[in-house]
């Protein structure tokens, strides 16, 4: 299928749609069958693979141990947990009928795995040695979703989901930071994005959760993207499912849990951190191709060009570089330039009968930021594994300083209304909040900006509420900010 | 929790009651809340991981590139393929609300995806320049099942699907022995599992193919378990869905396609193949534990045992050898013991003060199998890397031997029905038959034998069908078993 080439809708003209055009051009996606249904292609996939494989590595490395829970959960299970229903109810996908006949009591389709899990782990934990039971699941899980956005909001997503049981409230509490690390970690090292981590306030928890917190991404239009959560649950789910161990001293005592999630929504905030109006730009870390090599000749010149291409790309590969070549026979040189642009590839080379005389390759990096780089650059064929590795650590750490430049233009420590109000219409507020319900929702009313998080590093401070003039809660400043 | 150490239900009295003690106390699985469901628990989730691992890179290798596919597929997307729909619609689950409504199309969860992913390879590929399309999917099935046994038949499974489109019926015919091959390398290298790579029937035929190629494995109880299957559907579901490419000189053709699966299905395999009465056998390729220490001492001798045995390991995993200390303090080395034989760990290490002060430990295998070893051995610490390297690669290849020999103890090649009923009895029989479905389900019926494959190394033969005594079809043997 020949890509769609016209160019994508510009990210100041609209950028909804700008990222709508990327991700289906990128073929990263395509729509499913069913409403707010997701395909994830190939290319989009092992992005996903990528983020995986980075995210299970710090988990395992700490000691917890992967799993698997039915995707099918009893309803009565869901509502065990009194705020966990209320939360979940309105987006549950039910299964009626199996083999044939109705079955006696419906069957939720996961949209988390508190209870199933909470269940089974009243079954493993008696003793105070049993702890902590540290585990992780990789699965996807369905949530019904009206306005459906590819990545950032669809009705089935893949995700990881953590849960622990601890004896002792500290050690629960310690493990939801351990969790929340992970992914401040994973989406600054590995996706290059701008965050700020923090905790959320009460009216914006998890259902079911004493504390949450999250890992917030600033996106290229100034919103904001909640990319991982964890949750401290106290003693909510061990209550509600009899998760009980007995103490050095013999007596019976309820676990403290947790439970932290990251999704393929990570991909949706690389798009938006990173993406022009070219299209993609991915972060060497997760980038399924590093290096795409476009062979250039005709006639005569195709084979030896194309062969050189296959044995740089072998060379390349050996060195641990992910490397393509794109020897399409019936595409020109600038239909797969801007392909691969559109695709987001960190560095291309050309490789025409000049450069193959020269022992070189034309380089060209997606994107430069604040360096005075040349366009193209011809580089020696023998140095290219080192040379390229060296360019790929470059571009990645560009990217991470673009998206901080970008993070901080755009976060404004604002002191009245009006300034409030002109920061979330282009970026994030830091304001003085009263901590009230009714006020965030007035908020959200008049600027659709919620409290994003209240940030882990922020200065202490207080005064008066930017909205209701009341005494500020929190004892430091709130983001606010309209998020996906 | 303590692990129960009632010793499991001999093979020889009871192998259905033998399998499941060894999954339950081996700590593979767990009972889910739903009929038919199952909990994997992380030592079993390991296992499918390291399957997982070298599965996938088989399957990257030769140009597959993973992708995901929604979960839920519209109620009509079933209908459309004929046979298929016949085939999957008794085990079908079905979602009629979501978001509090009743959906005006129910959606069933997948059975498998050659629908959904139909659908969208028709959208795909367009020139014969898109072929070959050659997609993979690591995912979770469900299928309603009355008669559940762990791992080898549950309502949900994990498995992978490959899925390909080819121009030719002889590009899919080659893609579909290729993956077969995948699955007959990964049972025989990975799993030292003993199996016999044949074609089903055309009973015996995946709904909707024009031919099923499987892998058989012999389980240690006669019985066959179907350990992967690939399918050339010919046309059959580029027709259904519009599976068309453009050829080269312009005209429109329908695709050939494949399809072919692995599952969880295959740790039943492993555990059915290679236990015994003290329970779980584990090839080393595929053991979460490779070797496990155990530290021996009391009182004063606690600490250097235990600081030594975790030295010792850190030493054998950056050695690239999976290593756990067992320095649990309220268990006895006895019930150590008892309980890593239970688990499966190919190799046992046993560190005291004695051999802390030579420099040795006491190293003991699993299993032995036609070799005088000794039950013990002291091995220098200096050199554990390396002895044990090697220990492990001879236990690996101790376990297919052994496998190889039991399966070719167990085909009998039958000329009679009375022979043909004594050898399913017990193990497989070798048999001509004549091709007809009655005279298939008559056998059947009498001894629960059903055919299990067209051997593709079988031998040229021809003659009277051991059942009915008229002229055998297929040109060669069948081999009929009872199966799981």
């Amino acid at each position: 299928m020949a890509r769609d080439q016209r160019s994508v809708t510009p990210q100041t003209e609209d950028f909804a749609a700008w990222y709508n055009d990327v991700v289906f051009r990128a073929e990263l996606v395509d729509r499913g069958p069913v409403r707010g249904s997701m395909v994830i292609r190939p290319y989009g996939y092992r992005i996903w693979e990528l983020l995986q494989a980075d995210l299970d590595g710090r988990i395992k490395a700490t000691g917890h141990q992967n799993a698997y829970f039915p995707l099918l959960i009893p309803q009565s299970y869901m509502q065990r947990e009194a705020e966990h229903v209320e939360g979940f109810a309105p987006e549950l996908f039910t299964v009626t009928h199996a083999g044939g006949k109705e079955l006696e009591e419906p069957l939720i389709v996961r949209p988390t795995s508190e209870t199933v899990i909470g269940e089974m782990m009243a079954k493993w934990i008696s003793s105070h040695r049993d702890l902590p039971l540290l585990l992780n699941q990789w699965a996807n899980v369905l949530r019904w979703e009206m306005r459906p956005r590819m990545f950032l909001r669809t009705s089935e997503f893949l995700w990881q989901e953590g849960h622990t049981a601890h004896a002792t409230a500290a050690d629960a509490t310690a493990e939801t930071m351990l969790a929340l690390g992970f992914y401040q970690d994973m989406a600054g090292q590995t996706a290059a994005l701008a965050t700020v981590p923090g905790e959320k306030t009460p009216g914006e928890r998890f259902a079911g959760a004493e504390r949450t917190f999250t890992v917030e991404g600033m996106m290229r239009d100034g919103r904001a993207l909640q990319l991982g959560t964890s949750h401290f649950m106290g003693t909510n789910f061990a209550a509600a499912f009899g998760i009980t161990y007995t103490s050095e001293s013999g007596t019976a005592e309820l676990c403290h849990t947790t439970s932290w999630g990251m999704s393929t929504r990570m991909i949706g905030g690389l798009i938006m951190t990173h993406g022009d109006d070219k299209g993609l730009v991915l972060p060497p870390a997760v980038a399924p191709y590093q290096v795409v090599i476009v062979p250039i000749g005709r006639g005569e010149q195709v084979e030896p060009t194309v062969s050189a291409a296959i044995e740089c790309a072998a060379t390349l590969q050996r060195a641990g570089i992910r490397t393509h070549v794109d020897d399409r026979p019936q595409a020109s040189p600038g239909f797969k330039f801007n392909d691969w642009e559109m695709r987001g590839v960190p560095i291309r080379l050309e490789l025409g009968p000049r450069e193959l005389a020269d022992g070189t390759a034309l380089m060209s990096r997606r994107l430069s930021y604040r360096q005075p780089e040349a366009v193209k650059e011809a580089i020696p064929l023998d140095a290219a594994p080192d040379l390229l590795r060296a360019e790929l650590a470059a571009f990645q750490a560009m990217l991470a300083r673009r998206a901080a430049d970008f993070r901080d233009g755009h976060i404004a420590v604002v002191s009245s209304w009006p300034q409030f109000a002109a920061a979330v219409a282009v970026g994030w507020a830091l304001a003085l909040h009263c901590g009230q319900q009714a006020c965030e929702d007035e908020i959200k009313t008049e600027t659709t900006a919620t409290p994003r998080c209240i940030p882990l590093a922020g200065e202490p401070d207080q005064g008066a509420c930017v909205r209701c003039g009341k005494a500020s809660a929190y004892g430091t400043r709130v983001i606010f900010a309209r998020a996906y």
